[in-house]
């Protein structure tokens, strides 16, 4: 299986369309290319006009949520990629994710949350999905967003 | 207009100077060249000894000034980019930025405070003011600050 | 003295031990080589099993201590870079590290904490640990722990 075809099937298991307009949320672009890299801004769990999960984790979020969270807001950025690059299949690195969690006070497991991410990053680029990652735990996101992640790309 | 023209023009605008010395507040450098590549550090809005924007946004701090917090943060760092590289011309891109807005609790409007700090790049910069965004709401920043930014250039 | 010996030595200081494994907090690498730089995911001030500074910097933990915390986190980074590279040696720059600090409402030192991990790239790589340097105030942190540390190292 390619990994655009794997690409649709993941999607497909979150019950998430990511065809549409990947909105964003200000005044910057979603992507920008940079030598054999990609910087992916960073991506809320917004589908369509809706931002699935909101609110801090740990209260409002269970940690389950939240890692399906991580796994739309990378779905998002591969959707990027795949219509920038017209296929996953130029991906060859993820050099650096960096996954903020909207965090309750008491919440400590920020990386169990990002494992959502880097899982989805393994299931659909196999070893190209192997990345760095930083996990953090902040006060607040856009749009009251559970989950930012962004991400550096390198590419062929 | 020329970008350092244009760059002068906003100083004014804003009505602060950029032309002292660029205070940092520790052990490190504002900004180091790798390659083609420059990254410069995180830029509080701080003007000679005065950081001129402090408190969360959404309570002590309002939207609009958050804005212009975003901006001055900008400036900065165009200021220590124009002085390392004798013109601003010399920027190709400015593949990512980061913005942190200090944040009150219930405010997301992370993106829009951001909208500053893309806008003055795009104002200075054209086209090759386009960049990647990450914006996040944190508890706290350095100094009490309201907002800080860092960035990565690509230079000729 | 060499890299590698003032690392020895640093680490002797600190009366941690970095010999053992470098555990990571989940489903990802702890650094990735990308062309000419390194990755180094974020660090927590884990040593063995044990996350050696937990809790927010300002009410439970002192600057001091979150300095030593910031420490120990770049300790790791290097060690783990050590093992990846053979030798600290190899290291030629760090362009950018970035430091999130647990922070209570209140604690505005951010850039001081940070201050431990730029002393100690300065105190073993020499002039080669200059670097560019973002500090946060964050809510939380992976495994509450005070301070979390990452950086791109650029290699021979």
């Amino acid at each position: 299986m390619s990994r655009d075809e794997r690409f649709t099937k993941e999607a497909a298991a979150l019950g998430y369309g990511f065809d549409g307009e990947i909105k964003i949320g200000g005044n910057y672009v979603p992507l920008i290319r940079d030598g054999n890299h990609v910087y992916v801004s960073g991506q809320i769990p917004r589908v369509g006009n809706t931002v699935v999960f909101v609110g801090p984790t740990g209260t409002e979020v269970s940690l389950a949520q939240a890692q399906v969270a991580a796994k739309v807001c990378v779905m998002r950025a591969l959707a990027l990629l795949q219509r920038s690059l017209g296929s996953l299949e130029h991906i060859r690195a993820i050099p650096r994710i960096t996954v903020y969690v909207q965090s309750a006070q008491t919440f400590t497991q920020q990386s169990e949350v990002a494992d959502g991410a880097s899982e989805m990053l393994f299931s659909i680029l196999g070893s190209a999905g192997a990345h760095s990652r930083t996990s953090v735990g902040v006060l607040q996101l856009p749009k009251n967003a559970t989950v930012e992640v962004d991400l550096i790309a390198t590419v062929e």
